[in-house]
């Protein structure tokens, strides 16, 4: 990214689909708007995809369970195209290996792009012509997977980030960063009263299925932190020997830290000159005012005991998401990276910044269904093994979050925007 | 075991440590009685340990939080045992690898069984001669090394019967068992209405540091299946495709089941006479009527998705557990196996049999603190990614259970007497 | 490739290096001519290269080794090209993991290329400017770097066939071949009488070092097949159960045929309409008159057992080859395929077409001393468990070989053009 | 072995087989006598087998190759133990996995010893029974599995002290060995002139399939060192930094060097007391005149390299072993230690004390055939990716030794007695 981003533009909700489908399918190419096509063939690991495998993914998506459906005249773009480009759904059929997606050099990328436009064009005709119960279940299904593609550049961002950080030249996805506070204001704990609370998502407007159903839970009385823990206060932990002291971390936690030689957040290096983060913007001296990121589960927790707290669970962090706005630091600004907290409110950063790690195992809510078919794996094959994140992060988009958005990832996953949130009993 | 084991003695209460020792340790040793020495020396996987290693660890415990505390004259039985004998413990120091503790053909079973003897007479020694507080702090200790006793008691033969299923001979532990009914009664739903609940530990009696704080949850209305799932309805699972069918199952769950080739439960084989189990009477012709047991999570949970049911969560299960005394087919009985449902009571085999798989995450307790020093590794280390199982199971002793009791285990786990008991919402 | 390659054009031979270079160097170049910059970046297992980095690495090779000690003015093209594109060279120093070289979108296909540019001009204008002992020094490092380069040219090839294989849409490099014969000749023996006999390079040409020094081998009486084995003989082994044989199979590679599922050659693959083969045309019905390719030393072995032959010696091939001029098919007519043999002359296709799996470990020669400093480690260091294969491929350059020519792979390696001949025992 | 073995008795010569038989499985039995059964149930690695499998193999040899074919009332002892004590032999049918050999606590040390009886029993009732060519064919398998006993007496030996240097108690096999000198006298060379020399084995005596067929090798002139390289000089290289310089390994050895971390021969190890060598007598300090051993090939030609000098190929060897008789120090005596060089000959130690790793790969010799059916899977298969080493160790016996004996191993082997002898060209 040569230039900064534009600053986010007035778009039409989700809720609209039809409108805002064009809009939303354009910011993922306007993401890529400076990338080299090269760049977009590489998997650095099995977790991350291909740019290329993200734009043509998501078109997929569109095409296998809003066209497939609902287009008359359907047939696929490229009979091969199902099976390179599902991610994981066993109902649509065998699929590329995922490892192996980094092989993909052919289709190339404007060929890719050549996929964008067919289905992008057969979905505008396609939804046109629909009317009544179809066109309820079509534009459903064009909600979702609205929300699917923003989903997916966040990832085209953490995928880039991490790709970008393995090769030594250190390449930058956009413009330079201006240099951070070194230094955060004190953090400062916001009490709640204990109480039956209710959570999760009920109402009209969107939501995946894992928000469902609403319920009822018991809260003890509780204190989040007034903000998210900083580069400054985790490198105290770091300094103090954290990575070194078996006591403060979980038993599977240790163990990767043994394993893998964990020393430091993903991103951060030592230098003669000091710590470094990698940005997007590529190397910097880290920022100390800033938040701490990509950090994994066990960091997160291991920090959290040195500090004398706990992480939140899920339901407590939602309690307190539903008094503030969605608003903060997201993809929309252009930055893509943290930011420091500002003044604007007490409870600060809930949304954005760096998705929070709870200590909430992600789990079916009671009475939980999924949907039926292929899209039933959309979520509930995942509530196992991993925990919840909750706000958003700084590559998230704001029109796609709420309070009651569950992000998921295994404990040991570094490579989102990943933070930390302290809580605390109160009694 | 040529012989069956005898019936349950009538033993002191391990509230009075002191008094029970003896019979604790005694219970191991004749757990052992017709082994031979070599069964003890073999590790058929990391998870499981030989049963030599088991004889010492035990011990080593008690030298270790005990004697090292307590005893004046305190000298190490072999200043090579806090090494080899500790399992897990980071503040007490390095340790021989887990997984290698199959090769520690020395210190012979003679030399194990002498260790065993000369702590044996240490500890009455020097309980002897403790008062006041001092006595009450090695009290406490010595109570909590009895339970910890008797979990390895229950390992000794789970790991046994893994490490004999892996020879062709299929070796017998103890004399055969007679055939098992082919059928159970209809399995009926017991509800219990929604409400808040206390669950975990509260009171004077002994309970690990895992059970405690005693807290209140918000349940909905919901119901237990009566009885355990037998093996029966489990083939009805099998014999429909279960294992081939992706949409049950986890996505971890299910890429086990490819990766390992999954077909059957862990100790089941199809043979050209039908199917049979491995139990600790060796290789025998399944019983239709009797709960299925190891089973993994995963398997668990694809059978209650089959079933359209769920697993419970601990919370559910601790409150229907509450209800009914602790009473069940242990190993007191000597039969190591788990049985049909009798028809003593509406909600049946809470206790003994198989532990049953919840669907909760092992996690802290609000406000959970984990005792200081080495000590406070026993529990707290493990709460991440592990699954909460409960009820005990026929290998467990009578005396180490009660409705707070919470294990833990990874969801592929399956060498464990581990079972299935389905629970839905009612609403 | 669009279009097939054009032939061969008459080159200054490489004894000529500074007249030879810019045509070995455009040939690189020129097998790459209809490639996207995407397909460059690709790695598709850690013993293939991404062609990307094939030409950034021969690049380096004549940075390092020529233009750091020859050229006054030296200065690195970047500063960390040095770590990115050094293969395996310690003396060097630390360098880009292998397995990760598909990692490298940056530097892209036009920073490459400039690389290339750059060094060609650096090449050009120090060697003008050179005389004297430093100018002959020169020159044979120079003529070095011609015959590796024209190495990574065949690898460019292999790598790309392999890369492409792995694609579902079975991209093409080249124009599609006609189809080729569906049977050959009888193959006939060759015999020739015992003997001591030298081997090895002596005289004034180029050689490698580990073609030297000449000496005597004793050779008993023996024969070779007139040509190569082809796809038809192949198959027989086939469909005789030749990878279900045991028997037929050292013990190393059984165990890769059972591990590994090998049930036909690497390129192979059964369709509804029958047997076809990967080629750089893309998939094509099997030539059964065209010689077999890629398989692996095992394969080879196995066959030549099954064939009651056995694989000759190298020093049997080479007494052999040293009666037949250097002609077949190779790059040069831009095939890029094996063709069947012709009617030419007695003893057909010793090169090219395929490389030849001899019995022969790959170990110094008597009295063989490597290069000092870095390039010392060109060839001596791989010495061990590695086969060698003589004659060249179809993807070698016929400038490029001679009789004494040793190439080696290691014996489970199957992604080279690597066929079979045959030998016996006359006695 | 709480005293030394006795010195080596005087056996009846292999070459009469009947009379041999009962000696050489008595000599298995007391290389085990003072062993408790524990001991006999561990496998420290994959490539090392139990001392129990060990008893139970060599008498599955001569149940299955003798009594199977030459007894006409054959019945097997136990019908599952021709699984459980296949070695690798594919034409024999499934086995037991080799990894999990440590697993096979039954049968029982006992058992296995009244399975030895039974075929004892049997071998020397059908021996006494048979005459004209049957007496014959099973004589010639009858000494063939004599020698096979005594490979598998070195491998108890070999793999007894591999496990043994597992356990942090340091267990001893034998009674504890005297110092060993500090100092070897200077290394000298025997030279070899050039000439045609006929290797391998003719005339009447046994040897193994892979010592034929006898042939002619043109050998340039040589020179041996007079004795084995010592822990002393081998020290030197050590700290040379001879593990950390890349440039005298060969790329494969580094690899291994590098992943595993060695650092030093396999049983050394350092304290604050200096240098300590794990011994079948246990832990003790490291003689610096004693031989060197427990190096893989790759420290082994390392060490080569950095002495200037270069490690004979098996040619070599044989050309001079053929000068000296078979003597040494061998397991005979008792000692199972390599010793010093004594003053007796000119060319030293080529017999007993360790293997010597030779340059040459393990291939078959010209003309070689492998016996038919199931036994010739005992040779041939494993001709390739191995090492010839020569010569015999302190855990061989004397009588299974010659100048034409083939051991061989795989590059990286290090848990057997070998060392090295240098070589060098003169010309």
């Amino acid at each position: 990214m040569a230039t900064a981003p534009r600053s986010s533009p007035s778009f039409p909700p989700l809720s609209q689909p039809e409108e805002a489908f064009p809009c939303v399918r354009g910011v993922t190419e306007w993401l890529c708007r400076d990338l080299d096509p090269e760049d977009g063939v590489a998997q650095s690991m099995p977790d991350a995809s291909p740019t290329k495998w993200h734009l043509a993914h998501t078109t997929w998506f569109f095409e296998t369970f809003l066209l497939e459906t609902f287009d008359r005249a359907f047939a696929p773009f490229h009979p091969d195209f199902r099976f390179l480009f599902n991610s994981y759904y066993n109902a649509v059929g065998a699929r590329h290996a995922r490892p192996e997606r980094g092989l993909l050099t052919r289709p190339t990328w404007p060929e890719v792009l050549a996929y964008r436009a067919h289905v992008d064009e057969r979905v505008a005709t396609v939804m046109a012509r629909l009317d009544g119960d179809e066109r309820e279940r079509a534009r459903s299904i064009l909600e979702l997977g609205l929300h699917h593609e923003q989903q997916h550049q966040e990832l085209v961002l953490t995928d880039l980030k991490h790709l970008f950080a393995q090769n030594v030249l250190g390449p930058a996805y956009r413009s330079p960063l201006a240099a951070g506070p070194a230094k955060a204001e004190s953090l400062r704990w916001i009490g709640m009263p204990e109480g039956l609370r209710r959570i999760g998502h009920a109402g009209p407007g969107f939501a995946f299925d894992n928000e469902s159903p609403s319920h009822r839970r018991f809260l003890g009385a509780f204190a989040l932190s007034d903000r998210l823990v900083t580069n400054g206060e985790y490198l105290d932990f770091v300094e103090a020997g954290g990575y070194r002291t078996a006591s403060l971390w979980f038993d599977v936690g240790w163990q990767r830290v043994c394993e893998d030689g964990w020393e430091l957040p993903l991103y951060w290096r030592r230098t003669p000159g000091g710590l470094e983060e990698f940005t997007l913007a590529g190397w910097r001296e880290l920022a100390l005012g800033e938040p701490v990121s990509h950090v994994s589960y066990f960091e997160a927790q291991a920090f959290a005991t040195f500090a004398g707290a706990r992480l939140p669970t899920e339901a407590e962090w939602e309690v307190a998401a539903r008094t503030v706005p969605v608003a903060g630091n997201f993809i929309d600004s252009g930055r893509a990276h943290p930011q420091a907290a500002g003044p604007e409110q007490e409870l600060r950063q809930l949304f954005g910044d760096v998705w929070e790690w709870t200590q909430s195992d992600y789990a079916p809510y009671p009475g939980y269904r999924s949907a039926e078919g292929a899209l039933g794996e959309y979520n509930g094959k995942f509530m196992c093994d991993q925990r919840v994140l909750r706000g958003g992060s700084c590559a998230s988009s704001s029109s796609h979050l709420r309070a009651t958005y569950r992000n998921f990832f295994y404990p040991a996953d570094r490579w989102q925007f990943s933070g930390i949130r302290l809580a605390k009993d109160l009694s």
